[in-house]
C-alpha cells in the first residue's frame, strides 16, 4: 500500500513540468489535505463551544437560595460530566488541528494520530447521545412534576444545556465522519494524503 | 483499486498448483469469508434475541390492574420502539446473511450491501443508546419516587428490559464494527472478499 505514495515520491522531476507532473499533484494534495483540516478545526471549535456552553449552562443551574440544584439529579451530573470531557478533548483536538495545518505533520505519528482522533471520536460521542439523552427523559419527568412547577426557570434553563449539549453530539457526530475518511485514506495510501 | 483483484481472477491455471496459486487462495479466501459471515450472524443473532426480550419484557409491564402501565412513561415507549426496531433490522440482516453464506451471493448489489449494512448498524446503535439512556434515567427517577413503593416489580421488569436493551447495543455495536471492516475491505479491494 505504501509503494505507490514511496514511488510518487521517488520520481526523478521532470525539467518541464505538467498537470501529470507528481511534484504538482503534491502540492494541490497539501493544498486539499490544508482545507480538509480547516473543516475538521472548523467542526471541533463547534463542538468545543456548543459542550462549553452546555457545561456553564448546566452549572450555573441552582435555583431557590440551596433547595434546587443540578448536582441532585444523577442524570444532570451526567450530562456535566460528558460535556466537560467532550470540551476538553475537542480543546486538544483543536490544538492538534491548528498544530498539523501549522506545521505540515502531525502531533503524534500519523498511523496513531488517525486511530486516535477516529476511536475517541466515536467513544465520546456515544458518551455524549448517551447523557443529553438521559438528560432529556429527567428533564421531561421533571416538567410533569412539582419541580417545574416551584421553579420553572430551572427547568428551562436544563432544557437548554441539553439542546446545546445535543448540538455538540451534531458536530462530533461531523469530526467523527471527517476523521473516519482519514482512517480510510490511511489504509488505502498509507498516508493521510488522500487526493 | 480494482485493478489487482481482476488480475488475480484473469490468471491462466497453472498445471501444478502450489500454495501461492491464485485458485487456491481464492477457496481459502472464500472459506474466511464464510467464517467472518457467520461471526456477524451469531452477532446478528445476539442482537435480535436481546432487542426481542427487551421489547417482550417492556410489553408486558403493566402492574396494578388499569393503574401502572409501561405506555404512560415516554421513555418506556422510546426503548419500546428503538428495540422494536432493532429487532426487525436484526431479522432482516440474518435473512441477507443467511443468504450470503448460503448462495455465496449478497442480498443486495455488493456496494450497496456493505455500504447498507454499516450505515445503520451505526444509526441505530445510535438510536439504542439514546433509548437505553433515556430509559435508564426514567427508571432511576421513578426508584427514588413513589411509583417503586408501589410496584417494585414493575421497577424491576423496567431496569430488566432496559439491561437487555443495552446488551442488544452491545451485540449491534459489534456488528456495526465487521460491518465497517467489510466496507474498509470493499474500498481497498471493491469487493467483500479480504483475504
Amino acid at each position: 500500500m505504501r509503494s505507490t505514495q514511496s514511488l510518487r515520491n521517488g520520481d526523478t522531476p521532470s525539467p518541464h513540468p505538467r498537470i501529470e507532473d507528481p511534484h504538482f499533484h503534491s502540492t494541490v494534495s497539501l493544498q486539499k489535505l490544508k482545507r480538509f483540516n480547516s473543516l475538521i478545526l472548523v467542526f471541533r471549535l463547534a463542538t468545543f463551544c456548543f459542550s462549553l456552553a452546555s457545561v456553564v449552562f448546566t452549572l450555573t443551574n441552582s435555583r431557590g437560595y440551596g433547595s434546587l440544584h443540578w448536582y441532585d439529579f444523577d442524570a444532570f451530573r451526567y450530562v456535566f460530566a460528558a460535556n466537560a470531557i467532550v470540551s476538553l478533548y475537542s480543546l486538544f483536538e483543536m490544538a492538534a488541528s491548528v498544530w498539523e495545518i501549522s506545521r505540515g505533520a502531525t502531533l503524534f505519528p500519523e498511523v496513531l494520530q488517525v486511530w486516535f482522533d477516529f476511536g475517541h471520536d466515536q467513544v465520546f460521542a456515544y458518551l455524549l447521545l448517551s447523557a443529553d439523552s438521559a438528560g432529556t427523559a429527567l428533564a421531561r419527568t421533571l416538567n410533569g412534576g412539582d419541580t417545574c412547577r416551584v421553579s420553572n426557570a430551572f427547568c428551562v434553563q436544563s432544557y437548554t444545556a441539553i439542546a446545546l449539549g445535543f448540538a455538540g453530539f451534531l458536530f462530533l457526530g461531523l469530526s467523527s465522519l471527517l476523521s473516519g475518511f482519514r482512517v480510510v485514506c490511511f489504509i488505502i495510501n498509507g498516508s493521510r494524503f488522500h487526493f
